[in-house]
């Protein structure tokens, strides 16, 4: 047979986890230097915890694991007869188990089985593979990493100042130059109201969502599908065309939406949230997009997009403020707003950027060869000496050709090889050879530790 | 809904995730130490590729997939109807993905893969969890990490030396006194061989595995249940019984197995590996079993397990040589050999004797306590600068009682609390107080940065 993975997962060679352990060290480090503190959750899921929560596409998108044992007992019999058009209802019979989708929903979990042991404020960051059962495409994984940060139980603003410094910090350390989108899910709440249509905001965030990709008019043309009238389309309009700086548009919004409480106080929050982050500096460009929603329904005021400048491939990270999420575990009135980067989009950026530093593979910095019989036995000695003094050694396994033993440490890119043939073992000494430029020296083991350290 | 997670899975809460990492970097930088490099597989596996790996029993351990959208295309409505005793078959039909079961078949699955792009021998490292649909119970999980390290394309002795090298390394490390336990599969065949029953080495090594578990009584009777003669049991008797030191051991086992091939060869194996740790020097204590088989039966050479002296718990970790692994995936004639820590079972040892530093759970360093207005965008301002000093830093987000900003701090065990209030606005200097001496001083945020630092 020959093997191969399932569609939309990878292998990741030692090359690529290289690559890949610096950016998760980089987003790890700034999460630990603002204070937040790591969780892990189970892979799986009891699927009643994720379904529901993503939206009928979502609930789809679930990877279900089948019961063990006898994983049909209770299955209705005229569900298994007729399945057409009711999977859903027989994949819930035949699983109980899924595998997260993401990590939004077990932290909400988490915090209400954990309640009585968690000091609030709770800041929290988790690293942590995802799945969806999504056609997998460029860029597009059923397997991949999220980055998340969250704080809950606290409201208050200063929250999503850290938040943005963290994403300025984590992507200015990556050397990503980045645009961050910033909006109010208040503020489109308040639009929807103030074109009087306050129970269409859903279909509206979805709509304008797109306005980017699609296009003013392919907006317009589905709000109106979606039920919204002529003339709120038409008010809509000006809202979405507001141009100018940051400020200015904040100083537009505050007065078109001066009347509607729900909408000043989202434009009341974006303004100290953007007034906060400038008055500490930020290397990013931040940028107001009222069209911005991340298809989120759970956000309830902040809602935060960050875009590759150099490289187009959609958002990188994501965030914003849900008031509700532990709501539906029964735990209502807990805020949390949080951030997700999406290691795998940020993997992919700086492989287009080659923005990786040359030394990231230095793995082993010395080779002994192998000479077999006395001179092998004084390497290993020596090689323990090596390892007690912190420098990452290896020896060749196999006595065979020298040849075949360097073209080894070449390939691996091993900086430095050790010699310890019957001369060598003779002094008590070895020959240090640094490939980089063919240099050679009869040295001590500590001449050597000295020179390797 | 209360919520809760499936049955044998964990959450780590940032205490425990400080402990486990301890254990995982622990890991992690002897095999760096010892030039192996890290590589990730995906969390699924096609089915295909896992089946008939673990035997009969751990086919039915497996975690399955539901295959997505619609999953009872091409099931056998017979199957459907009459499952009884069907059920592997079924779920083959239902699931064409399943979740990985440890870490070698997926490895073994890899190295045929991406054999072109292998420089051999390859020494990879992989800390990754592997789950089993095993009746949980005390230390059992049913998702748990593995923490393998194997080489392949090496018959290399050496190899085996180094291996239990880290080992001892490992657990020095931790502090956890070990015994190794070593065997090797030859002398196993061996023994086969010479008490007349060398096509029962399965049925042999599965019930003498379990010596040290139910007794030599109870091992005899199950060999005589799986078909042995009386004679054949006889004769293995004083085999199992065999005593005194390691090289004394050593020779009587060579005398007995003198006449037969693979046995010899497998005394010989061992008696090198055992000189070359010596002559290295190791901290654990080394011992022979003959009973060892540690119930794989694709190991072929040495087979290493190690218990920890002062916990019962089991095996911790274990290892062994296999030549055949990557044959069932069209590569044969490629040798292995690897261990795999238990890092699930060491963390519950370390728990147990409580071999923790105190300073591991030391996250943030300073809280600045939050008075509102100017004195906490004055705050903002100097955590900025801590942060750029590289100092893990937090402000507590909302402007509350100090008490309760001041319990948030104890109850999160950090060190320093800094407080910036109307007068130290004033003076542009911030109240630095250790919270463990109560000690506090009006200092210069350059100042704080030299002291926290």
């Amino acid at each position: 047979m020959k093997p191969s993975i399932p569609k939309g997962t990878r292998d990741f060679s030692p090359a690529e986890m290289a690559r890949r352990n610096y950016i998760f060290d980089t987003i790890r480090s700034v999460f630990r230097l603002y204070g937040f503190a790591p969780i892990e959750t189970p892979a799986t899921e009891n699927l009643c915890t994720l379904m529901g929560k993503y939206g009928e596409e979502g609930d789809k998108l679930l990877f279900k694991i089948l019961n063990s044992g006898d994983c049909l007992r209770g299955v209705d019999r005229e569900l298994l007869d007729n399945p057409e058009g009711q999977m859903g209802r027989l994949a819930a019979q035949l699983c109980e188990k899924g595998l997260r989708y993401d990590l939004t929903v077990p932290f909400a979990r988490f915090v209400v089985m954990h309640r009585n042991e968690l000091q609030m404020p709770f800041k929290r960051y988790q690293i942590q593979p995802v799945w969806r059962a999504d056609r997998p495409q460029k860029g597009r994984y059923r397997e991949f990493y999220q980055c998340d940060a969250d704080v809950v139980g606290s409201d208050s603003l200063l929250n999503e100042v850290e938040l943005l410094q963290m994403i300025d910090d984590v992507f200015a350390r990556l050397g990503i130059r980045i645009a961050i989108k910033l909006n109010n899910r208040k503020v489109l709440a308040g639009i929807a109201t103030l074109i009087g249509e306050p129970d269409k905001i859903i279909d509206i965030t979805v709509a304008i969502d797109k306005l980017e990709k699609i296009g003013l008019d392919a907006v317009k043309a589905e709000l109106l599908e979606r039920g919204l009238s002529a003339d709120a389309v038409a008010a809509l309009e000006p809202l979405l065309l507001i141009d100018g700086s940051v400020d200015e548009r904040l100083a537009r919004l505050a007065d078109l939406l001066a009347d509607v409480e729900e909408g000043a106080k989202g434009v009341a929050e974006l303004r100290e949230i953007v007034d906060g982050v400038n008055a500490l500096g930020l290397r990013a460009e931040l940028d107001l997009d009222v069209s911005l929603a991340r298809g989120l329904n759970y956000y309830t005021g902040a809602i935060i997009e960050v875009k590759a400048l150099d490289v187009s491939i959609g958002s990188i990270t994501g965030g914003g403020r849900y008031d509700n999420l532990t709501g539906v575990f029964g735990m209502p009135g807990l805020s949390g707003v949080g951030i997700s980067f999406g290691a795998d989009r940020i993997y992919d950026v700086l492989n287009q950027l080659n923005l990786y530093s040359a030394d990231l593979l230095t793995g082993v910095k010395v080779l002994f060869l192998n000479m077999g019989g006395a001179e092998a036995a004084m390497a290993m000695s020596v090689v323990k000496e090596m390892r007690l003094a912190g420098i990452a050694t290896e020896v060749y396994p196999d006595c065979c050709k020298m040849k075949k033993q360097m073209t080894y440490a070449d390939a691996l890119k091993i900086p430095y090889v050790a010699i310890i043939g019957e001369s060598e073992l003779a002094e008590g000494k070895l020959t240090l050879k640094n490939m980089l430029t063919g240099e050679q020296q009869l040295v001590t083991a500590e001449q050597a530790i000295e020179i390797l350290k």
